[in-house]
Protein backbone atom coordinates (compact mmCIF):
# COMPACT_ATOMS: atom_id res chain seq x y z
CA UNK A 1 0.00 0.00 0.00
CA UNK A 2 3.24 2.28 0.13
CA UNK A 3 4.13 3.55 -3.40
CA UNK A 4 7.06 5.64 -2.25
CA UNK A 5 9.14 5.76 0.76
CA UNK A 6 11.46 8.62 1.40
CA UNK A 7 14.00 9.62 3.90
CA UNK A 8 15.46 12.61 5.39
CA UNK A 9 19.53 12.66 5.10
CA UNK A 10 21.24 14.70 7.72
CA UNK A 11 20.90 13.10 11.46
CA UNK A 12 18.27 10.48 9.97
CA UNK A 13 21.15 8.40 7.44
CA UNK A 14 24.22 10.42 8.84
CA UNK A 15 25.78 12.10 11.97
CA UNK A 16 24.83 15.75 11.40
CA UNK A 17 23.98 17.94 14.20
CA UNK A 18 27.30 16.74 16.17
CA UNK A 19 29.37 18.48 13.60
CA UNK A 20 27.63 22.11 14.42
CA UNK A 21 27.68 21.13 18.08
CA UNK A 22 31.23 20.73 17.63
CA UNK A 23 31.91 23.90 15.65
CA UNK A 24 29.74 25.90 17.91
CA UNK A 25 32.14 24.78 21.19
CA UNK A 26 35.22 25.93 19.39
CA UNK A 27 33.41 29.33 18.40
CA UNK A 28 32.30 29.71 21.45
CA UNK A 29 35.90 29.33 22.74
CA UNK A 30 37.23 30.98 20.02
CA UNK A 31 35.26 34.27 21.32
CA UNK A 32 35.86 33.73 24.99
CA UNK A 33 38.34 37.16 25.58
CA UNK A 34 34.93 39.51 24.08
CA UNK A 35 32.32 36.86 25.91
CA UNK A 36 31.97 37.95 29.24
CA UNK A 37 28.48 37.17 29.67
CA UNK A 38 29.16 33.70 27.60
CA UNK A 39 26.18 35.00 25.25
CA UNK A 40 27.94 33.69 21.96
CA UNK A 41 25.78 30.90 21.69
CA UNK A 42 22.49 32.04 21.96
CA UNK A 43 23.66 35.14 19.38
CA UNK A 44 24.77 32.83 17.05
CA UNK A 45 21.18 31.27 16.71
CA UNK A 46 19.60 34.54 17.25
CA UNK A 47 21.52 35.54 13.78
CA UNK A 48 20.63 32.15 12.26
CA UNK A 49 17.46 33.05 12.33
CA UNK A 50 17.17 36.27 11.10
CA UNK A 51 19.22 35.29 8.52
CA UNK A 52 17.33 31.84 7.61
CA UNK A 53 15.05 33.84 4.56
CA UNK A 54 18.12 35.71 3.11
CA UNK A 55 20.89 32.56 3.34
CA UNK A 56 18.72 29.33 3.31
CA UNK A 57 20.09 26.31 5.56
CA UNK A 58 22.98 24.70 5.40
CA UNK A 59 27.00 25.29 6.33
CA UNK A 60 27.72 28.32 4.35
CA UNK A 61 25.30 29.83 6.09
CA UNK A 62 26.07 28.87 9.27
CA UNK A 63 29.51 29.99 8.27
CA UNK A 64 28.14 33.63 7.41
CA UNK A 65 26.66 33.67 10.41
CA UNK A 66 29.10 32.68 13.12
CA UNK A 67 31.02 35.80 11.49
CA UNK A 68 28.50 37.87 12.36
CA UNK A 69 28.15 37.13 15.06
CA UNK A 70 31.60 37.14 16.14
CA UNK A 71 31.59 40.72 15.50
CA UNK A 72 28.81 41.30 17.36
CA UNK A 73 29.42 39.61 20.14
CA UNK A 74 33.22 41.24 20.05
CA UNK A 75 31.75 44.68 19.14
CA UNK A 76 33.72 44.86 15.77
CA UNK A 77 36.93 44.22 18.13
CA UNK A 78 37.28 40.59 16.40
CA UNK A 79 40.22 40.09 14.58
CA UNK A 80 41.14 39.03 11.29
CA UNK A 81 43.08 35.78 12.63
CA UNK A 82 40.05 34.55 14.27
CA UNK A 83 37.40 35.26 11.24
CA UNK A 84 40.07 33.39 9.35
CA UNK A 85 39.50 30.22 12.05
CA UNK A 86 35.95 30.46 11.69
CA UNK A 87 36.42 30.13 8.28
CA UNK A 88 38.53 27.29 8.84
CA UNK A 89 36.23 25.59 11.15
CA UNK A 90 33.76 25.67 7.96
CA UNK A 91 35.94 24.16 5.35
CA UNK A 92 36.29 20.87 7.94
CA UNK A 93 32.60 20.76 8.45
CA UNK A 94 32.20 20.82 4.56
CA UNK A 95 34.87 18.05 4.12
CA UNK A 96 33.96 15.87 7.27
CA UNK A 97 33.69 12.51 6.31
CA UNK A 98 30.33 10.87 6.03
CA UNK A 99 29.51 8.50 9.28
CA UNK A 100 26.08 6.49 8.71
CA UNK A 101 23.93 5.74 11.29
CA UNK A 102 23.16 2.39 12.93
CA UNK A 103 21.63 0.16 10.73
CA UNK A 104 21.26 2.25 7.93
CA UNK A 105 22.72 0.62 4.80
CA UNK A 106 21.41 -2.87 5.81
CA UNK A 107 17.78 -1.25 6.21
CA UNK A 108 17.81 0.93 2.96
CA UNK A 109 19.13 -1.82 0.64
CA UNK A 110 16.35 -4.21 2.14
CA UNK A 111 13.34 -1.36 1.68
CA UNK A 112 15.20 -0.87 -1.90
CA UNK A 113 14.32 -3.86 -3.24
CA UNK A 114 10.57 -3.35 -2.22
CA UNK A 115 9.92 0.15 -2.46
CA UNK A 116 10.87 3.25 -4.62
CA UNK A 117 13.09 5.13 -2.55
CA UNK A 118 13.68 9.26 -2.25
CA UNK A 119 15.65 11.12 -0.48
CA UNK A 120 14.42 14.40 0.16
CA UNK A 121 17.02 17.05 1.81
CA UNK A 122 17.61 20.57 2.43
CA UNK A 123 20.58 22.67 3.01
CA UNK A 124 23.59 23.72 0.33
CA UNK A 125 22.71 21.74 -2.48
CA UNK A 126 27.06 21.29 -3.41
CA UNK A 127 28.01 19.85 -0.03
CA UNK A 128 24.56 17.48 0.29
CA UNK A 129 25.28 16.17 -3.37
CA UNK A 130 28.76 15.64 -1.58
CA UNK A 131 27.50 13.46 1.15
CA UNK A 132 25.31 11.77 -0.57
CA UNK A 133 27.57 10.11 -3.64
CA UNK A 134 30.28 9.62 0.13
CA UNK A 135 27.47 7.66 1.91
CA UNK A 136 27.74 5.21 -0.71
CA UNK A 137 23.99 5.02 -0.77
CA UNK A 138 22.49 7.14 -3.61
CA UNK A 139 22.16 4.05 -5.81
CA UNK A 140 19.27 2.72 -3.70
CA UNK A 141 17.46 5.93 -4.15
CA UNK A 142 15.37 6.52 -7.14
CA UNK A 143 15.14 9.78 -6.63
CA UNK A 144 17.02 12.55 -5.03
CA UNK A 145 15.65 16.10 -3.73
CA UNK A 146 17.58 18.70 -2.39
CA UNK A 147 14.74 21.63 -1.25
CA UNK A 148 15.31 24.80 0.31
CA UNK A 149 12.95 24.02 2.89
CA UNK A 150 10.39 21.22 3.88
CA UNK A 151 7.18 22.26 4.48
CA UNK A 152 3.99 21.28 3.62
CA UNK A 153 4.04 23.29 0.27
CA UNK A 154 7.10 21.43 -1.13
CA UNK A 155 5.82 17.93 -0.36
CA UNK A 156 2.70 19.02 -1.67
CA UNK A 157 4.75 19.57 -4.68
CA UNK A 158 7.30 16.75 -4.95
CA UNK A 159 4.40 14.37 -4.46
CA UNK A 160 2.77 15.85 -7.16
CA UNK A 161 5.54 15.76 -9.26
CA UNK A 162 5.79 12.40 -8.48
CA UNK A 163 2.25 11.43 -8.94
CA UNK A 164 2.22 10.09 -5.72
CA UNK A 165 -1.15 9.91 -3.39
CA UNK A 166 -0.49 11.27 0.36
CA UNK A 167 -1.67 8.08 1.94
CA UNK A 168 1.00 5.97 -0.30
CA UNK A 169 3.24 7.89 1.01
CA UNK A 170 5.53 7.60 4.01
CA UNK A 171 8.55 9.87 5.38
CA UNK A 172 10.83 9.14 7.38
CA UNK A 173 13.23 11.27 9.49
CA UNK A 174 14.75 13.21 12.82
CA UNK A 175 12.46 16.01 12.54
CA UNK A 176 9.09 16.42 13.83
CA UNK A 177 9.13 20.05 12.06
CA UNK A 178 10.46 19.11 8.93
CA UNK A 179 9.79 15.36 8.29
CA UNK A 180 6.77 14.74 10.26
CA UNK A 181 4.83 17.06 10.86
CA UNK A 182 4.14 18.48 6.99
CA UNK A 183 3.63 15.67 5.62
CA UNK A 184 0.72 14.31 8.18
CA UNK A 185 -0.81 17.81 7.54
CA UNK A 186 -0.95 16.08 4.14
CA UNK A 187 -2.41 12.91 5.12
CA UNK A 188 0.80 10.92 4.52
CA UNK A 189 2.65 8.72 6.79
CA UNK A 190 5.78 9.31 8.73
CA UNK A 191 8.19 7.83 10.72
CA UNK A 192 9.74 9.75 13.55
CA UNK A 193 13.30 8.78 14.55
CA UNK A 194 14.43 10.97 16.99
CA UNK A 195 18.41 11.59 16.74
CA UNK A 196 19.96 12.30 20.13
CA UNK A 197 20.32 15.99 19.73
CA UNK A 198 17.86 18.01 17.52
CA UNK A 199 18.88 22.15 16.78
CA UNK A 200 16.63 24.20 18.35
CA UNK A 201 14.85 25.87 15.13
CA UNK A 202 13.76 22.00 14.70
CA UNK A 203 12.32 20.99 18.06
CA UNK A 204 8.17 21.39 18.29
CA UNK A 205 7.19 21.94 21.53
CA UNK A 206 3.43 21.07 21.73
CA UNK A 207 2.45 17.16 21.48
CA UNK A 208 0.97 15.98 17.77
CA UNK A 209 -1.85 14.20 17.22
CA UNK A 210 -0.94 10.71 16.88
CA UNK A 211 -1.14 10.16 13.44
CA UNK A 212 2.68 9.03 13.06
CA UNK A 213 5.22 6.62 14.62
CA UNK A 214 7.85 6.80 16.57
CA UNK A 215 11.02 4.36 16.45
CA UNK A 216 14.31 4.09 18.35
CA UNK A 217 16.42 3.48 15.72
CA UNK A 218 16.22 2.82 11.80
CA UNK A 219 16.61 -1.08 12.46
CA UNK A 220 13.02 -0.95 13.44
CA UNK A 221 11.62 0.55 10.28
CA UNK A 222 11.38 -2.45 8.02
CA UNK A 223 9.02 -4.05 10.67
CA UNK A 224 6.89 -0.99 11.08
CA UNK A 225 6.48 -1.15 6.99
CA UNK A 226 5.24 -4.36 6.60
CA UNK A 227 2.76 -3.97 9.74
CA UNK A 228 1.65 -1.11 7.71
CA UNK A 229 1.25 -2.99 4.67
CA UNK A 230 -0.33 -5.38 6.32
CA UNK A 231 -2.96 -3.32 8.30
CA UNK A 232 -4.13 -1.89 5.07
CA UNK A 233 -4.44 -4.98 3.02
CA UNK A 234 -6.78 -6.25 6.36
CA UNK A 235 -8.52 -3.16 5.45
CA UNK A 236 -8.98 -3.49 1.91
CA UNK A 237 -7.31 -0.83 0.87
CA UNK B 1 11.64 18.52 -33.81
CA UNK B 2 12.03 20.12 -30.60
CA UNK B 3 10.72 18.21 -27.41
CA UNK B 4 12.26 20.48 -24.81
CA UNK B 5 13.52 23.84 -24.94
CA UNK B 6 15.86 24.73 -21.67
CA UNK B 7 17.07 28.44 -20.52
CA UNK B 8 19.67 29.80 -18.66
CA UNK B 9 18.85 31.90 -15.48
CA UNK B 10 21.27 34.42 -14.54
CA UNK B 11 22.63 37.07 -17.40
CA UNK B 12 20.62 34.72 -19.58
CA UNK B 13 16.92 35.92 -18.52
CA UNK B 14 18.07 38.73 -15.97
CA UNK B 15 21.07 40.89 -15.13
CA UNK B 16 23.37 39.00 -12.63
CA UNK B 17 27.01 39.71 -13.54
CA UNK B 18 26.50 43.48 -13.29
CA UNK B 19 25.60 42.90 -9.31
CA UNK B 20 28.78 41.16 -9.15
CA UNK B 21 31.12 43.79 -10.83
CA UNK B 22 29.22 46.91 -8.67
CA UNK B 23 30.58 44.56 -5.31
CA UNK B 24 34.09 43.57 -6.51
CA UNK B 25 34.55 47.18 -7.23
CA UNK B 26 33.48 48.17 -3.14
CA UNK B 27 35.30 45.28 -2.12
CA UNK B 28 38.63 46.82 -3.79
CA UNK B 29 37.44 50.41 -2.50
CA UNK B 30 37.19 48.47 0.83
CA UNK B 31 40.51 47.16 0.94
CA UNK B 32 42.27 49.95 -0.57
CA UNK B 33 44.31 51.06 2.48
CA UNK B 34 46.08 47.45 2.71
CA UNK B 35 46.09 46.79 -1.14
CA UNK B 36 48.88 49.09 -1.98
CA UNK B 37 49.80 46.56 -5.44
CA UNK B 38 46.44 46.25 -6.10
CA UNK B 39 45.82 42.83 -6.68
CA UNK B 40 42.64 42.07 -4.41
CA UNK B 41 40.58 41.46 -7.47
CA UNK B 42 42.78 39.04 -8.92
CA UNK B 43 43.27 37.13 -5.36
CA UNK B 44 39.39 37.43 -5.37
CA UNK B 45 39.14 35.63 -8.31
CA UNK B 46 42.03 32.64 -7.32
CA UNK B 47 40.32 32.49 -3.54
CA UNK B 48 37.34 31.71 -5.79
CA UNK B 49 38.84 29.26 -7.96
CA UNK B 50 40.48 27.05 -4.89
CA UNK B 51 37.31 27.07 -2.80
CA UNK B 52 34.78 26.23 -5.96
CA UNK B 53 35.01 22.30 -4.64
CA UNK B 54 34.02 23.12 -1.35
CA UNK B 55 32.20 25.94 -1.58
CA UNK B 56 30.26 25.29 -5.07
CA UNK B 57 28.31 28.39 -7.41
CA UNK B 58 26.40 31.39 -5.63
CA UNK B 59 26.60 34.37 -3.80
CA UNK B 60 27.48 32.97 -0.39
CA UNK B 61 30.42 31.07 -1.53
CA UNK B 62 31.71 34.55 -3.01
CA UNK B 63 30.96 35.59 -0.26
CA UNK B 64 32.98 33.85 2.03
CA UNK B 65 35.77 34.21 -0.54
CA UNK B 66 35.40 37.74 0.01
CA UNK B 67 35.85 37.43 3.78
CA UNK B 68 39.11 35.21 3.07
CA UNK B 69 40.40 37.25 0.51
CA UNK B 70 40.31 40.70 2.48
CA UNK B 71 42.11 38.42 5.58
CA UNK B 72 44.87 37.45 2.89
CA UNK B 73 45.73 40.85 1.40
CA UNK B 74 45.08 42.57 4.68
CA UNK B 75 47.74 40.07 6.30
CA UNK B 76 45.40 39.60 8.75
CA UNK B 77 45.07 43.12 9.55
CA UNK B 78 41.28 43.22 8.37
CA UNK B 79 38.85 44.98 11.22
CA UNK B 80 35.63 43.72 12.01
CA UNK B 81 33.73 46.56 10.58
CA UNK B 82 35.34 46.05 7.41
CA UNK B 83 34.02 42.18 7.59
CA UNK B 84 30.75 43.61 8.61
CA UNK B 85 30.56 45.65 5.10
CA UNK B 86 30.71 42.79 3.19
CA UNK B 87 28.49 40.78 5.03
CA UNK B 88 26.25 44.04 3.96
CA UNK B 89 27.82 43.75 0.40
CA UNK B 90 26.15 40.22 0.38
CA UNK B 91 22.92 40.48 1.74
CA UNK B 92 22.61 43.56 -1.19
CA UNK B 93 23.01 41.36 -3.88
CA UNK B 94 20.78 38.47 -2.32
CA UNK B 95 18.18 40.87 -1.87
CA UNK B 96 18.75 42.97 -5.35
CA UNK B 97 15.79 43.27 -7.35
CA UNK B 98 15.29 40.95 -10.33
CA UNK B 99 15.93 42.83 -13.26
CA UNK B 100 14.73 41.10 -16.73
CA UNK B 101 16.99 41.55 -19.82
CA UNK B 102 15.54 42.92 -23.44
CA UNK B 103 12.78 40.75 -25.21
CA UNK B 104 12.77 38.00 -22.07
CA UNK B 105 9.13 38.72 -21.39
CA UNK B 106 7.62 38.44 -24.71
CA UNK B 107 9.90 35.24 -25.94
CA UNK B 108 9.46 33.37 -22.92
CA UNK B 109 5.72 33.81 -23.03
CA UNK B 110 5.33 32.99 -26.47
CA UNK B 111 7.73 29.66 -26.93
CA UNK B 112 5.84 28.74 -23.50
CA UNK B 113 2.99 28.46 -26.20
CA UNK B 114 4.37 26.13 -28.53
CA UNK B 115 6.85 23.94 -26.44
CA UNK B 116 7.65 22.44 -22.78
CA UNK B 117 10.28 25.11 -21.36
CA UNK B 118 12.94 24.15 -18.41
CA UNK B 119 14.93 26.66 -16.52
CA UNK B 120 18.74 24.91 -15.36
CA UNK B 121 21.02 27.41 -13.14
CA UNK B 122 23.61 26.87 -10.87
CA UNK B 123 24.38 28.63 -7.41
CA UNK B 124 22.42 28.87 -4.28
CA UNK B 125 19.33 26.75 -3.97
CA UNK B 126 16.92 29.35 -1.80
CA UNK B 127 18.56 32.47 -3.81
CA UNK B 128 18.27 31.19 -7.44
CA UNK B 129 14.57 30.11 -6.15
CA UNK B 130 13.51 33.97 -5.18
CA UNK B 131 14.78 35.42 -8.32
CA UNK B 132 12.79 32.48 -10.19
CA UNK B 133 9.62 33.72 -8.57
CA UNK B 134 10.11 37.41 -8.16
CA UNK B 135 11.34 37.54 -11.84
CA UNK B 136 6.94 36.84 -12.94
CA UNK B 137 8.37 34.22 -14.94
CA UNK B 138 8.24 30.96 -13.18
CA UNK B 139 4.57 29.95 -14.52
CA UNK B 140 6.01 29.33 -18.27
CA UNK B 141 8.37 26.79 -17.24
CA UNK B 142 7.27 23.21 -16.93
CA UNK B 143 10.19 22.19 -15.16
CA UNK B 144 12.92 24.32 -12.95
CA UNK B 145 16.34 22.38 -11.84
CA UNK B 146 19.02 24.29 -9.99
CA UNK B 147 21.95 22.18 -10.15
CA UNK B 148 25.43 22.50 -8.93
CA UNK B 149 26.95 22.49 -11.63
CA UNK B 150 26.47 22.55 -15.72
CA UNK B 151 28.11 20.28 -17.61
CA UNK B 152 27.73 17.16 -19.46
CA UNK B 153 27.21 14.39 -17.16
CA UNK B 154 24.51 16.69 -15.51
CA UNK B 155 23.15 17.54 -19.13
CA UNK B 156 22.91 14.00 -19.85
CA UNK B 157 20.90 12.63 -16.38
CA UNK B 158 18.70 15.63 -16.79
CA UNK B 159 18.01 14.61 -20.41
CA UNK B 160 17.33 11.15 -19.48
CA UNK B 161 14.87 11.98 -16.22
CA UNK B 162 12.98 13.87 -18.51
CA UNK B 163 13.23 11.66 -21.55
CA UNK B 164 14.33 13.85 -23.85
CA UNK B 165 16.58 12.77 -26.80
CA UNK B 166 19.34 14.89 -27.20
CA UNK B 167 18.68 16.24 -30.85
CA UNK B 168 15.12 17.31 -30.02
CA UNK B 169 16.81 19.53 -27.10
CA UNK B 170 17.82 23.07 -27.56
CA UNK B 171 19.73 25.49 -24.71
CA UNK B 172 19.29 28.98 -24.53
CA UNK B 173 22.24 30.41 -22.35
CA UNK B 174 24.82 33.14 -22.19
CA UNK B 175 27.74 30.98 -21.02
CA UNK B 176 29.93 28.83 -23.98
CA UNK B 177 31.25 26.97 -21.09
CA UNK B 178 27.77 26.05 -19.39
CA UNK B 179 25.11 26.23 -21.53
CA UNK B 180 26.60 25.70 -25.14
CA UNK B 181 29.58 23.29 -25.03
CA UNK B 182 28.70 20.44 -23.10
CA UNK B 183 25.28 20.42 -24.81
CA UNK B 184 26.87 20.44 -28.01
CA UNK B 185 29.46 17.62 -27.04
CA UNK B 186 25.72 16.11 -26.30
CA UNK B 187 24.35 16.24 -29.86
CA UNK B 188 21.92 18.32 -28.87
CA UNK B 189 21.17 22.12 -30.02
CA UNK B 190 22.63 24.98 -28.36
CA UNK B 191 21.82 29.00 -28.77
CA UNK B 192 24.52 31.22 -27.43
CA UNK B 193 23.51 34.88 -26.41
CA UNK B 194 26.28 36.66 -25.11
CA UNK B 195 25.91 39.02 -22.18
CA UNK B 196 27.94 42.16 -22.19
CA UNK B 197 30.39 40.97 -19.60
CA UNK B 198 31.60 37.23 -18.44
CA UNK B 199 32.75 36.30 -15.47
CA UNK B 200 36.46 35.00 -15.93
CA UNK B 201 35.34 31.28 -14.87
CA UNK B 202 33.14 31.15 -17.33
CA UNK B 203 35.11 32.30 -20.71
CA UNK B 204 36.45 30.32 -23.03
CA UNK B 205 39.42 30.62 -25.29
CA UNK B 206 39.36 28.37 -28.41
CA UNK B 207 36.81 28.43 -31.14
CA UNK B 208 34.31 26.21 -30.75
CA UNK B 209 33.12 23.39 -33.93
CA UNK B 210 30.42 25.76 -35.60
CA UNK B 211 27.34 23.51 -34.07
CA UNK B 212 25.60 26.33 -32.09
CA UNK B 213 24.36 29.52 -33.30
CA UNK B 214 24.79 32.98 -31.32
CA UNK B 215 22.45 35.26 -31.34
CA UNK B 216 22.31 39.24 -29.97
CA UNK B 217 19.73 39.49 -27.97
CA UNK B 218 16.54 37.03 -26.62
CA UNK B 219 14.16 38.88 -29.35
CA UNK B 220 15.90 36.57 -32.21
CA UNK B 221 15.26 33.32 -30.59
CA UNK B 222 11.76 32.81 -31.58
CA UNK B 223 12.78 32.78 -35.50
CA UNK B 224 15.33 30.59 -35.26
CA UNK B 225 13.63 27.97 -33.52
CA UNK B 226 11.45 28.42 -36.32
CA UNK B 227 14.16 27.95 -38.62
CA UNK B 228 15.27 24.91 -36.58
CA UNK B 229 11.83 23.35 -36.98
CA UNK B 230 11.84 23.75 -40.77
CA UNK B 231 15.22 22.73 -42.02
CA UNK B 232 14.61 19.28 -39.47
CA UNK B 233 11.14 19.01 -41.49
CA UNK B 234 12.66 19.58 -45.09
CA UNK B 235 15.20 17.13 -44.25
CA UNK B 236 12.32 14.61 -43.21
CA UNK B 237 13.19 14.52 -39.19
Amino acid sequence: MLDLIAFDADDTLWHNEVLYEDTQREFQALLAGYDGDGRARQLLFETEMQNLQTYGYGTKAFALSMIETAIQVSHGQVGGREIAKILDLAKTMLSAPVRLLDYVPETVAGLAASYPLMLITKGDLLDQERKILESGMAGHFTHIEVVSDKNEQVYRSLLERHRVAPDRFLMVGNSLRSDVLPVVALGGHAVHIPYHTTWAHERVDEAVPGTYVELEHMGLLPGHVERLSRSASESGM
